[in-house]
């Protein structure tokens, strides 16, 4: 078979729980919770079931929730994004990603993205037929260059891709980043798809800078989210994009073809419980005490912690321990320490390896501590 | 923009059902069933929300529903397929079908459909670069013509995409379109994607011939069914893909990057509820009584009706009642009547218009019997 995606393998992070699950190894590699959600959440979902809403949705989503999302990036962001034509709900971030490159990406386009980059982004691009333009976010900072992104900007440059706060780095974008990018952009014709999955969960009283807080960049902007991330259901496979109208048309062109809807006592259940904002308000300080859990269980480790200002995960650098590949490194932690982490060279095309894994603390406190007495003996 | 799909527009289900809910018609456009499926299955569904499995199902599919779905598909059609390497659960059909779509055909290559065609194939063709050839299943019989398919296939010919039972001509292949089909297609290195989401919607004692009956066949084939259409849930946009290795690890490596994986909860009711093979079995029957209600009903009505030997849908001639085209004439008939029904031109992208209307009758009697009420008085 002459394969479409003939560099493509299994994700690393189907690779690394599989393994984590082999071993018996505490799995901090592949990003969910190991607690479970409000019960009240499942309580609507069941409502909505015995209620009799279990056809077909409306193609872009539930009334009620597109309503519930635009009030929710409006009263945070302050752009208000019309439910009838410029929201959807699709079948997780991933497939919102998916689709938007799908549906705007023309074979021969170049599409800028920035390693470590999450594993999606290149094979959907490729897939169409665009090509990747990767830039660097160097280590320790992991901040964007705006000159960088200048140069690389040509006529067929059509799309920009972005994630703060980002996985797999835990770096969060500033006010400055989000002006770097609006006047890299500005009167280009590119399209910016902001990856914003972990909108809600930024620490030490950071602010998240989402692309709908500049109405000017969100005219041009596509922005994904994730119920997943935010509402610990990572499983249920829930996102939504907000888009100008015109970008949307667009969008749902590809997603009536590719997924046309989501499943609706889901969406219902969602619109009921995003009712109560405190669900999202509380997620950072949640995390946050997570993060430092974690942080000071490995205080005793020769693990050196990159800093964390958002997302689930946390770096750390091991060349106190080896200077193994962090391939060869995180095989080894997960069989003979009992801990799974993701090799952060799988973000990189070019396998660049500095030495760093990054673990999930979107666990429980016990979860954390087993984790940490593991690795503070490695 | 520059659109990647000029062509495209609303899709006519949303189109129609959005126009019967105006008019407050009965809907028997858009197919999908009025009644409620069993409690059973909520409370299984209820039941792993609460145990706390919400989170990421392993790509394919949670094991115990890809272990049922082999189990199913081998009782039935005699064909064994490995869950692990063989069988993938998507995010319906539809998201089936364009993946399989995006995996297999390369830009330049030619995939042959058979008019009046479900309107997300031609779409998801286009957008992979692919040619579509469109062959015509011929009113009254809407039999293929192999002869026809024989002349239609060149070099570049990667993929052909079938559908039986079909929607929305409701007629069903025999074992000879099914030989013809692995005889037009043997030795050539076409691959056969076959939409069998009616499966279990067969009337008369015919018996639904999938392409897993003939394991030479299978071999080339993907083959796409759907829990919505067999368990009352098209809302839950849950289906499933079988195909030999070799396709199937192509179709994943798109998957993993569209969807990733479906909701875990629902999965994992679904495994419980196919335990019980009286629930497909039971389809048929159930369908068959809804069909023979409706056509009695319209007994007395001046729609000619077409024979139904399957599916959902039962189309019916109007040219005794008027010449108008058929979209103009459905849209009257919802306004005036209070009827909603497809326009078939709609499946042609010529809109060859052979005045014929496709209604649903997945409804209940009384839903039924009040729309035979009006369609009588047309
Ligand atoms: C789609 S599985 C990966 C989950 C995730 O976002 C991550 O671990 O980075
Ligand atoms: C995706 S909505 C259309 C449902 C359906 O299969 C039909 O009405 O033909």
């Amino acid at each position: 078979i002459d394969s479409r995606l003939p560099q493509v393998g299994t994700t690393i992070f189907t690779v690394m729980s599989r393994l984590a699950q082999e071993c018996g190894a505490i799995n901090l590699s592949q990003g969910f919770p190991d607690f479970n959600a409000e019960d009240v959440l499942f309580e609507r979902v069941a409502h909505w079931m015995r209620a009799g809403f279990n056809q077909y949705a409306p193609m872009a989503g539930v009334g009620p929730l597109r309503e519930a999302i635009a009030h929710k990036v409006a009263a945070l962001y302050g752009t208000a994004y019309d439910p009838e034509t410029e929201i959807t709900v699709t079948a997780g971030a991933t497939q919102a990603l998916f689709t938007a490159v799908a549906a705007l990406v023309h074979p021969g386009d170049e599409v800028i993205v920035f390693e470590p980059v999450y594993d999606s982004y290149a094979p959907a691009i490729e897939l169409q037929g665009g090509r990747v333009v990767r830039l660097q976010l160097a280590a320790p900072g992991y901040r964007p260059d705006w000159d960088a992104v200048a140069a690389a900007i040509t006529p067929r440059t059509r799309m920009i891709m972005i994630n703060s706060p980002h996985n797999p780095t835990a770096t969060v974008w500033t006010a400055d980043d989000l002006a770097g990018l609006a006047a890299a952009t500005r009167g280009t014709g590119i399209v910016v798809v902001s990856d914003e999955v972990y909108e809600h969960i930024v620490f030490d009283g950071r602010r998240h800078e989402s692309c709908a807080r500049d109405a000017e960049l969100a005219a041009r902007s596509v922005i994904v989210s994730s119920f997943g991330k935010t509402y610990h259901i990572t499983g249920w496979k829930v996102g939504y994009v907000v888009a100008p109208r015109e970008l949307m048309a667009e969008f749902r062109k590809v997603h009536q073809f590719n997924v046309f809807t989501v499943n609706t006592p889901v969406q219902l259940a969602l619109a009921d419980y995003m009712a109560d904002a405190s669900r999202h308000e509380g997620l950072a300080a949640f995390y946050q005490a997570k993060r430092d859990f974690f942080g000071a269980g490995l205080a005793g480790s020769r693990f050196e912690l990159l800093p964390s200002a958002g997302t689930y995960f946390q770096l750390a650098r091991y060349r106190a321990i080896c200077d193994e590949p962090d391939t060869a490194f995180v095989e080894r932690l997960t069989r003979d320490s009992g801990v799974a982490a993701i090799p952060v060279s799988a973000f990189f095309a070019d396998g660049r390896d500095e030495r760093v894994l990054r673990f999930c603390f979107a666990k429980n406190e016990a979860t954390l501590a087993a984790a940490c007495e593991r690795l503070c003996r490695v």
